[in-house]
């Protein structure tokens, strides 16, 4: 049975001291939304692309409003002769919607510029990214940039990389994954609050998401985030045989635009 | 202009002191093929496996006469209870053709004992393989095995890795390959000798090899093989985003068998 509570009730309850005198509220402007605050790092990061750049185009919710911004500058002629590289058969997608002009990795083998959300910043600028599945792509992407600027809300700060308690993902190839996950799992054998799980992309149907290079994802979950060496932890990784490569992004990205309430940090690389 | 060498002539040369009497040299065996030392080798492998085991059954010209000789025994009933999981689509077609009972890593992750040649080894028992493009899954279903039983014939010794001029392969992503093969280079910069090249099928036609994780090839050569630390090498060839694996077996085979024209050595890891 519920409980019905009226609009009444719940006013009464929300002024505990009815008999003192309290003035109106100053009226108050609309909250902005995590979605706002991802176009405003889009935009702000954006004003570093010059025309006749090399873009890499990262790859989900966040980056999606760089591209945006970058089509709408291309329209007005603001900028000119710029081309992408997708890091992602998504990201291809909407570019090519948005009249960006494509070229890849081969052709253009160094960028001078990438753009790309991040899942997770932690104080020294290392990343946890590809929960939308295109680490491999965005770290060989990104790597080869001069200048990689991650844009983000401030919900994505975390003390130690892990520390959202959601997945730092690690990408596999299908032969043999359940060996390969047996490798990971043991590889953090002991360490408290620590789960892989392979990533599916419906959980109901077991049903196995696949990347865009056809391998699969294992999310590795840190209750209390990361507290061992990173560099260290990496290299344990990439030596398992069928590890491909994981979504920790160290020492690569050279500045963090953050967009907050209280309006726009950066963070940039130390040299 | 052809110069006409009699028989005769021949012969007059190969008795330069027709003078003395030599008498008639004893009858001697025809020297074995080396695909009779890599039988030789296998063979004596095999004597190492026993009924009811789970094998991990190699790739390649060596290793195929290790399965006609299980096949065999299982046939006359000496060997009973086998199943081998294959480390390659190659060895599993010839494996069900021979009527040996198949399993996958996934339902047996602890395999008693691997059999499988190299194409080199060195004086420590580092390998290297994969020169048949499936060093993925021969990585990991030998990197699974209790026992990891190398055969190969003396031809395949080398003081270093690398040093007999031949391939040292790299599986890689096909996506940004080119980029992948850059960075391979990049690595091994100022190495005299060094070369990097992404393996072809028919050179002619520019088709290129696909292994059967669907991935490129990279084969590294060293004029005088590798003089720098293997660990180090490897994490660094790891470490280069595109990368899955590389065809260093490192520490992993626990004795090695090798078939000479003087009979058989084996070499057993240290403890």
């Amino acid at each position: 049975m519920k409980t019905a509570v009226s609009h009444q009730t719940i006013e009464s309850m929300a002024t505990p001291f009815p008999h003192l005198h309290f003035p109106p509220p100053p009226p108050t402007p609309t909250p902005p939304s995590q979605d706002d605050l991802k176009r405003v790092a889009a935009h702000r990061a954006v004003e570093l692309v010059e025309s006749g750049m090399v873009l890499g185009l990262g790859t989900g919710s966040t980056a999606i409003h760089a591209l945006d911004r970058i089509a709408d500058l291309l329209r007005r002629g603001t900028l000119t002769n710029i081309v992408g590289v997708p890091t992602s058969k998504k990201t291809e997608a909407q570019a090519l919607a948005l009249g960006i002009p494509l070229v890849d990795l081969n052709s253009h083998p160094s960028i001078d510029l990438s753009i790309d959300g991040a899942d997770e910043v932690d104080p020294h600028l290392n990343l946890v990214k590809g929960r939308g599945g295109s680490l491999l792509r965005e770290k060989m992407i990104e790597g080869a940039s001069k200048r990689f600027v991650v844009i983000v809300d401030d919900s994505k700060l975390v003390p130690r990389l892990g520390g959202s308690g959601l997945a730092v993902p690690v990408e596999i190839i299908p032969f043999g994954w359940e060996y390969t996950l047996g490798k990971l799992k043991k590889l953090f054998d002991g360490v408290t609050g620590f789960d892989a799980k392979l990533r599916m992309s419906k959980v109901g149907d077991v049903e196995i998401d696949v990347t865009d290079n056809l391998n699969y994802i294992v999310d590795l979950y840190f209750e209390n985030g990361i507290e061992l060496d990173l560099g260290s932890i990496s290299d344990d990784i990439l030596r398992i045989t069928g590890v491909v490569e994981h979504g920790m992004f160290l020492g690569m990205a050279t500045e963090v635009i953050i967009a907050g309430k209280d309006g726009i940090k950066v963070m940039k690389k130390e040299r």
